[in-house]
């Protein structure tokens, strides 16, 4: 697809974002509304948000990235109070005894792509056109960076309370598994600033250009409902994407575990796909999309998103309900994820589930 | 009982001091064998370790308090390494960006009165006399610097990894349930520095004296030890103590549950005892003693000791067994925690137990 760049970001830039995001959250990432107010509230106080392309951030800038952490099922009842973020990165900020550059989003999602642009906006800073993940992912060790050799620590952890905490762990999986209890004793959901990393760190390990890429999908997606067309053939088109299924929501399985939402949800075919059923298991994420029989359609590291049948609005996955109308949408994952080192992070067998990852071109071939 | 003021730690000082924090540390504060080996090692390397009263610390000198944080049953099979304790003080010092000048018990223990003396050896550092608790107790909010208004933060973690962590936190029990489920995380135990004071708020703060108290006490059971008397007399007499029941252990209900061993234990009176139980509550200390009918002889904070009937030795939590042949010593707590806040922090209904808290003395008082 042609992807415009995004140079900065404007109030009216923040619906196509929150929107965007949420598509590529594929299920988690959380809710946007409240991260698209804190955002709006914030340009509309301190101006547009410029965007920088990372090529061209000086190779000593300090770049925070910057999420929220938990269980999307708890931040939809417990909300930021708004300077958590902010504490999160001043903890940061404070420890390292250095000022951010500019600030990051660590993943794509509703509430992760839009909390990250209204920190920048507060603290005044740009933000670098890109993420760690090109889609989201429940744990935080999930990122490029990762890949790129880079530690999350420090990092710093905030909740609306007041409490703050700083990490330095052996690795990055150990950051995951203590920053996830912290995440539980906070109460389901913290804001976190980690992975600080230069520009030449970010130039070498991130996943450049999701901000336009999320600003041009919310837009794709904003102006085929306006055009009353759901957005999902377009978006297959644009995006090399796959409609998988389309059905009805049949049973949902779902659980606040580990500071995690866990579980699955089946749906059950309409028009072509009458007669069969697909399942789909999700931790925060989708991350598998099997038939009845087992044969995968779709697994983990590939996007994917569940869409409303008519308006082709992303669902997230605190938000299936028995009878929601969908459609399931596959999407390749970005080609790290494909890796031996990247399917070790984020593939099927990581998560428990007993599949070999096939990328969802061929598991979808048309023989 | 007259207490011969300790001036400095010389090895061998070390095997009353193990035997005595045990005994003040009614049933918790960890095994000394550890404690005790590390310190040691590091007095027979860098030399004996100055025991300064604090009266003779300046004003604005930093003390840090060390002590091992989890159930004692975890501490038995994860033996700290002895690097983690040292991690523990300097990521607080490189935090406050301050060196300390002495270190401090958090509570009187096997461990927790020998780990502290292991550090301040190693890094050549005078520890002051005295602790927070004149005993053990199973959070670290029960503290005599929370009654002073003291923060436990900034609170540094490290484990045998290589991990450390540093909390903020808004209030001090906070900063326990923090600090609880990071334990759990570390696999059980971590090593703490926390509760960073100045000369001036720790004269206002701690309880005096502990280490030299700790000394005697050592000293009184390994001297009446090697007479073949049972200590128990000679520790009724001088600490105003009350050796409250004798018998044969019949039951031991232990659980390592939320990073605490919580449990019971039921003791069979023997000799004048014959016919009665008794039933100890404990999580990782002694918390109540009561008999069968539920008459509470020794409630919270008063000191429940358990001790074996022959050789007068302390017994912890984690090594009653069936069988044991022991005797129930009670003894009255510091007055600060007979005070309508200290029985908020450290009383019988904090820890659930619905028993409104009398003193020792009136519980067994003769008629």
């Amino acid at each position: 697809m042609t992807v415009s760049e995004l140079k900065s970001i404007e109030i009216s830039d923040m619906k196509n974002i929150a929107l965007g995001g949420s598509f590529l959250g594929t299920g988690g990432g959380g809710d946007p509304y409240i991260g698209r107010l804190m955002a709006e509230e914030a340009i509309s106080k301190n101006g547009p948000v410029p965007v920088l392309d990372v090529g061209d951030i000086e190779d000593d800038a300090l770049i925070i990235p910057v999420a929220m952490m938990g269980a999307p099922t708890v931040m939809l009842e417990k909300l930021p109070r708004g300077t958590e973020a902010i504490s999160a990165v001043e903890t940061l900020q404070n420890f390292l005894g250095k000022k951010a550059t500019a600030i990051f989003c660590l993943e794509a999602g509703g509430l992760n792509s839009t909390i990250p642009i209204a920190v920048a906006a507060t603290t005044q800073l740009p933000i670098v056109d890109g993420d760690g993940m090109g889609r989201a992912f429940p744990e935080l060790q999930m990122v490029s960076m990762t890949m790129g050799g880079i530690s999350a620590c420090p990092m710093a952890m905030a909740d609306e309370k007041g409490n703050s905490i700083i990490l330095n762990t052996v690795d990055n999986l150990s950051t995951e598994k203590f920053a996830r209890v912290i995440t539980v004793e906070m109460g389901g959901a913290g804001l976190i600033a980690l992975y600080p990393m230069t520009g030449a760190e970010a130039k070498k390990s991130i996943l450049r250009g999701s901000l336009s890429l999320i600003n041009s999908i919310g837009s794709i997606i904003h102006s085929e409902q306006a055009a009353n067309r759901n957005p999902a053939d377009r978006l297959a088109h644009d995006l090399k994407g796959i409609r998988l299924f389309e059905g009805r929501v049949l049973d949902v399985d779902r659980r606040t575990e580990g500071g995690f939402a866990r579980g699955n949800c089946i749906v059950q075919g309409l028009g072509d796909c009458s007669g069969t059923q697909i399942k789909l298991e999700f931790q925060n994420e989708f991350l598998i999309a099997q038939t009845q029989d087992g044969i995968p359609k779709a697994l983990t590291p590939d996007l994917i998103c569940l869409l409303d049948l008519e308006t082709g609005q992303p669902i997230t996955t605190e938000q299936i309900r028995y009878g929601f109308r969908v459609i399931v949408f596959g999407l390749p994952c970005d080609p790290l994820w494909r890796s031996k080192q990247g399917l070790e992070l984020v593939g099927p067998r990581y998560f428990g589930y007993d599949f070999d990852y096939k990328p969802i071109e061929q598991l979808n071939a048309v023989l």
